[in-house]
């Protein structure tokens, strides 16, 4: 199968599919379409035909078969690899595992439109500034901590459902934005934050990503100067 | 079990929860808190403790069991029930439900935003100027209409992927805004938005909207009488 992602540094999307194939060993072929979004660009030429959304990631079976968003893709995995516990093997823990991926997907609105993904950035004052300033970010990132840490309270460690699964592959590129951005965590959150990014399916794609260098400007809000 | 609700002439995630469990002859226990965020009211005193996300609609287990967010509670149904279709027995039918869910999970924003549900109104003369005014909401409409006639294009019918499914249930808001706000669709597409509005736990949701009368102004920006 083939999973079609946007470039490493900024593509926080890409990242959890990407990840979660590696992280449980699924051969996949992977095939990068830059950011350009410009009239005959590689990504305009292709985009359409792959994917209805015109979105990634999208993953494309050997003989066509499509599955669009990040969501649909972990849940075709489970499916199609049930030898593997992409999800929680515990119903109740699944439940809660795909309650918190849910909230992800749809929520934490300010965090994602304020601090975009950039694997290769630290914004440390950019931060700060914003932590003092942006009551609904800093609620954000405490109910991020609160869910983290109700999950990791009930589990075997080191992620959120004992084994690494879909959910924790969910939330790695809010690991990366948290610690680019420097925002303040409880303990056990930040110990978490932490095994996400030593996760090596998480190291190989920011190994990937930083030597990607291929920059954009708009996905590049806090960049004075390079 | 219950499931917790808002206002049902506006709570369109309620809705997808409430028709699901209808549809499928689920038992449950409809739980009400209106949409009134002011202090002291109910909504404010009772849904920090039954969900972390403040949000409904939530399902809650007779001992207490939380399961938030409609698209988990759709995946958990399909987990507790598996002698119901809550999703297409087909595999690749089932991730192609799932793509169309997530895609309407966290997308159609303008849709969303510029056309709030409102069961009881409707706004034919502001959907013919939205129309005319908005290409990003035609667009959206566009990508719905195309999204459901591909599907339908292989469906036994006369639902999406043959009897009415959790993918079903996902898209009657959706359905209920198209017609209130007159938006023009293909043939087939039109026939399956007349379909879902034609499935008798729908025409009973819509039938407890109406009784409702509990109006709200920030819900209402099209009214300017009542
Ligand atoms: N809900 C989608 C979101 C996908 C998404 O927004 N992807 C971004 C890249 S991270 C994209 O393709 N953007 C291109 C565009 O919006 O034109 C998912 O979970 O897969
Ligand atoms: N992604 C959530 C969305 C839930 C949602 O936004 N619910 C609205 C009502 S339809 C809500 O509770 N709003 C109250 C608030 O935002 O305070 C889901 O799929 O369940």
């Amino acid at each position: 199968m083939k999973l079609y992602i946007g470039n490493k540094n900024y593509s926080s999307w890409s990242m959890r599919s990407g990840v979660l194939l590696t992280a449980f060993g699924i051969p996949f072929e992977e095939v990068k379409l830059r950011f350009d979004f410009s009239e005959g660009s590689e990504w305009t030429r292709v985009i359409a035909a792959v994917t209805p959304t015109k979105r990634v990631p999208v993953l494309v079976e050997d003989d066509g078969f499509t599955v669009w968003d990040t969501l649909a893709i972990t849940e075709y995995l489970a499916d199609r690899f049930p030898d593997k516990a992409i999800w929680p093997r515990d119903a109740r823990a699944r439940a809660r595992a795909r309650s918190l991926c849910a909230e992800m997907h749809a929520g934490f609105t300010r965090l994602r439109t304020a601090c975009p993904m950039n694997i290769e950035a630290f914004f440390p004052d950019v931060g700060a500034r914003l932590w003092a300033e942006d009551a609904t970010l800093r609620a954000e990132v405490q109910r991020l901590d609160a869910a983290w840490s109700d999950a990791l309270g009930t589990s075997a460690g080191p992620f959120l459902f004992g084994e690494f699964s879909g959910a924790d592959a969910y939330f790695v590129p809010v690991a990366v934005r948290l610690s680019r951005f420097g925002f303040p965590l409880s303990e056990r959150a930040a110990a978490y934050r932490d095994a996400l990014l030593a996760h090596p399916a998480v190291e190989d794609w920011v190994a990937d990503a930083l030597r990607e260098q291929d920059f954009l400007a708009e996905d590049e809000p806090y960049r004075n100067s390079r």
